[in-house]
């Protein structure tokens, strides 16, 4: 089903929004869909070598745009609960210290402003309110309060698309096997360590092993290592 | 009056802001204000001198924040109407080719964060839905979705206080001499051209130079220049 709408789509490189490009794709069309990527200084090379090679994968254009204010703001009050270090992994399992509330909120404006210049009137993004992340700029609430915002403050028509709201990890497993996502999500980025091959220890890839593990699908990323 | 809650003030360097910052002083009492200021690389250098200077003569903390996205996102599209250029000045009468939709959306954002983080409850913008500003931004309708998007994102309690949102630029200079501003007035950053004396011709000098008439009182900050 296409619906000659142009789209941007927000991809962070992980696996949630490598899953919501591959819907953009579907829904809005092929020729229709670009993507957008911030650079915020954390653990960003990886995840932005990410974004560019499933940009590359599916074809879309790839814009990262650089965001220097976070650790700015951040200071040094990790105000969010640390990731439990289970593994002695120390420091690099926790939250980064650049984390500030209402990130996504941040995102999403720029992106709605990106957006905006260039006559793109839908948005999609990869929050979800279930499963792990808990963060109240995720929310279904939050997002609609937030495209109100928008559209006032830009004078704009942009909604807000966010196919992952309500489904867990195992759906969106089964999702992007649907979407044939799969082949894309072997290079997306997860690993709370930055590890390559992914640690497979640390909350992160264990939440994403479990949602594969649940749809009964081999993780294409782990997949890329074992073979070669 | 005081009601001992803590506020921090967006403080730009301009007419309104500064009005604003001595709102907060009057309103929320002197020691529980604090101020931001963004430095997002336009007329970045007087604006925020300015800012500087009127947060140490009101004797308040000044926090200034970098922001590098705007430029990166803006391009080369120029979205607004230029401010006509009727003065020959060229090039630098026209609105900054950084001009983001949306922009104090991101500002207030930013400013909400850094304020969840000290605790801070209050945040005071000068935005006004009156005189020539015209950005969809500023206005009532959206700060009262904004306000609601960042306390839903946040889970926090945060208050968007427009003291000037109803007011004529006539208005808000009465308002200033009221609350003793007119001092740090004095040093506050307005004209266009970034002409210090201002060049008392572009529009944004004209329009300030028109609030003033109409309060009949002197800006301080021609008289600054005047006496020396």
């Amino acid at each position: 089903m296409s619906v000659e709408k142009k789209a941007l789509v927000v991809l962070s490189g992980g696996q949630d929004s490598t899953t919501c490009l591959y819907w953009a794709l579907d829904f809005f069309g092929k020729s229709q869909v670009e993507t957008i990527t911030f650079d915020y200084g954390q653990r960003h090379i990886m995840e932005i070598a990410s974004a560019k090679k499933i940009a590359a994968i599916a074809n879309v254009a790839n814009k990262v745009i650089p965001i220097d204010t976070f650790s700015a703001l951040g200071g040094n009050s990790l105000t969010e609960p640390n990731i439990p270090v289970e593994n002695g992994l120390g420091h690099s399992n926790q939250l980064p210290n650049t984390f500030v509330p209402g990130r996504n909120l941040i995102f999403l404006t720029y992106a709605a402003a990106f957006a905006y210049q260039r006559g793109i009137d839908h948005l999609v993004t990869g929050v979800a309110q279930t499963d792990y992340s808990g963060y109240p700029d995720c929310r279904q609430e939050t997002i609609a309060a937030l495209e109100k915002t928008l559209q006032l403050g830009m004078e704009s028509r942009i909604s807000l698309h966010t196919p992952l709201m309500f489904k867990s990890k195992k759906e969106t497993v089964l999702m992007a096997e649907k979407l044939g996502a799969l082949p894309a999500l072997g290079f997306s980025h997860t690993c709370y360590n930055n590890s390559y091959p992914p640690c497979t220890i640390c909350s992160a890839c264990q939440l994403r092993a479990k949602g594969f593990a649940e749809a009964d699908i081999t993780d294409p990323l782990l997949n890329r290592y074992n073979h070669g």
